[in-house]
């Protein structure tokens, strides 16, 4: 078969255009339906103080929702840094990002058990494969489209390049440290996530970024 | 590290867009969301008064609706207008954006709290906390971008920046309004929510808009 | 306070992609949306001939979804037509576009009561209102825009202007036949819907499109 | 009744990016949704040995999850495959693409079914039948555009136009092999998908792709 024709060429820009913006939309409903776990408790009594304490008593869920908000959002942040760089595109590249997308869209669903069972340590497991075969998928794609400049500028620096595969690593490191920890220290290890700001302040630092 | 290299500069305009856009996702998706909780009722006899009678007495979820749809549409009329302004983005623009939209993704449940409980006056706190940080998040992110013209049209007139953010804060201060009133008369306090529309009138004949 | 700086007038037509976009995106929602009223029937038992009944049984939850997906699809058809003329935007533009969106957005809540009580002469009259008022409001953004060619062209044929105006409001008329006709003979009403298709038609050949 | 205005000419690609974007939407939504199926357990007991059970309990939704999600992802890659190649549109091309949505927007239910029910050999026959309709959909909108180039570039090669309808065709194919075999081996039909693989590597190799 001979090569579909030259215009194709025209229009490529369009295409990752289009492959960016499926990505955003996926993003944006997954990080949207985090927030649909919330449940509107149920009231024994219609007074102001059983409707607080009710509201109160989902503080678990509030949080899942807050980290899952944040977690979501760091990966989308970059996910727009890395397609600032691509400027190519293949079916390796829809492929991985797609793989990427079935991580994000699995996300309110684990937030939700994270939300529900975060006191019971394989609460935490299912959280933690869930980010860290996100953040691979995030390096492995990076990987892929950078190394040898395959799909990224030619003039795109290689010590740029690596940081951004250390910037997606870090997130899969400290779910290995919280599921590590959930076995010592049961759900308290959730509070090991915070870890992310540091390990990526570290990094920053080392690339002076 | 070196910086990365030119041709970012040439995509940025793309960025910027590709930043709005999420944003508008995100919003569509939250106000699209305010409706699902509006919930088909049980009937205990199928005749249409018994449905009739049903769905009249839903009416707070209705108005509940209706205020959290307007108010949505009108927190995105002013993003598209700081938008409209906005030319350059760094990483502080981006998590102010994305501080916004977590808010606004909290907006169906406390919409659905609302409506559930907008009897009661905690009920009508939380959708005043929401809003409030809601509007806030805006003033933030506009004093942010705007405050020196640091990310916007260097003639950018300072009035219209100052009203841009009096535009922003008008709605936590309605919402402060609401959340005291809500001490004195109850659920009546909703009603509060009207001042925006003269907050906004007077704010609007000031700057002679 | 003077008016805002001359670089607004080259984002101009960025703006009016945004609300287009925005809008979008609301109809992509609540189309979607729309089958998500569709429920995975629970089973006495595990068999194939128990399912099959249990999904035929749902039968008016298909036809609600269908007709609201046609619906929806139809309205999202003029939304396009509308905006391939409409070159400028305001701040009526807006708020009409909104008004819209409004209606649309409570299309899934309407047509789940139609799929639940379209037996019940009640069921269907929500759904006319909504389809109603849906219509009206696009013939109100239209007549806003073009009368005057105010947003339009100048060089816009007056007749097909008309004709716009026609296409909006051979729905809202079909929803009060299929009101005045639910009270004569109750659920068959339902298929005076496709009385939109003879009317389309017509209008189509008055018009000569 | 005349023509349009000539600047229509100038807002054709516009136009039909807004479709595609349209499309687009609706397909991130589905896919999004397909993971709202999958529910947080709820527990006996609240230990880690309970929720592992009650986890891998859900294995059936899971798998029905990820086939439909790599389906959902397969037709939005033909989709963008299509649209690469498509330069003009028409009221068909738009009511074809709103078929294609149709079934789309159907995945959420049939995976849901298949989760369900894809023990019982009725539950797979509906999958069966959302999948072979999508599929049709898809060949019929491409037979519509690239047969005689009628909205496909005129260079376009011919045996590239056949090539593009193969790929359409394999998946109902492919789900009339697990209709059939669900006769003969019930559940076990499921393991059929796998053949789309094969299937998609003849195909590739036969056009030389």
């Amino acid at each position: 078969m001979s090569e579909p024709p030259k215009h194709e060429h025209v229009e490529r820009p369009f295409e990752l255009e289009r492959l960016i913006f499926f990505s955003d939309a996926v993003f944006a409903i997954a990080i949207t339906l985090l927030a649909i776990e919330l449940r509107v408790p149920e009231l024994p009594v219609q007074t102001s103080d059983a409707l607080l304490q009710a509201v109160l008593a989902e503080w678990p869920r509030f949080l899942a929702f807050a980290v899952g908000f944040w977690l979501v959002a760091l990966y989308w942040t970059i996910h727009h840094r890395y397609f600032r760089y691509i400027v190519e595109y293949d079916g390796g590249l829809i492929r991985l990002n797609l793989l990427i997308l079935f991580f994000v869209a699995l996300m309110p669903f684990s937030t939700s058990v994270l939300g529900e069972y975060g006191n019971i340590t394989a609460g935490i497991w299912f959280y933690c494969a869930n980010i860290a075969l996100l953040g691979m998928s995030f390096a492995w794609l990076w990987h892929d489209a950078a190394a040898n400049h395959r799909l990224v500028s030619p003039d795109l620096d290689n010590t740029f390049i690596r940081y951004m595969t250390v910037r997606a690593l870090i997130t899969p490191l400290t779910a290995l440290l919280v599921f590590g920890l959930s076995f010592v220290v049961g759900a308290f290890a959730n509070f090991a996530w915070f870890f992310i700001f540091l390990f990526q302040g570290i990094a920053r630092r080392h690339y002076h970024e």
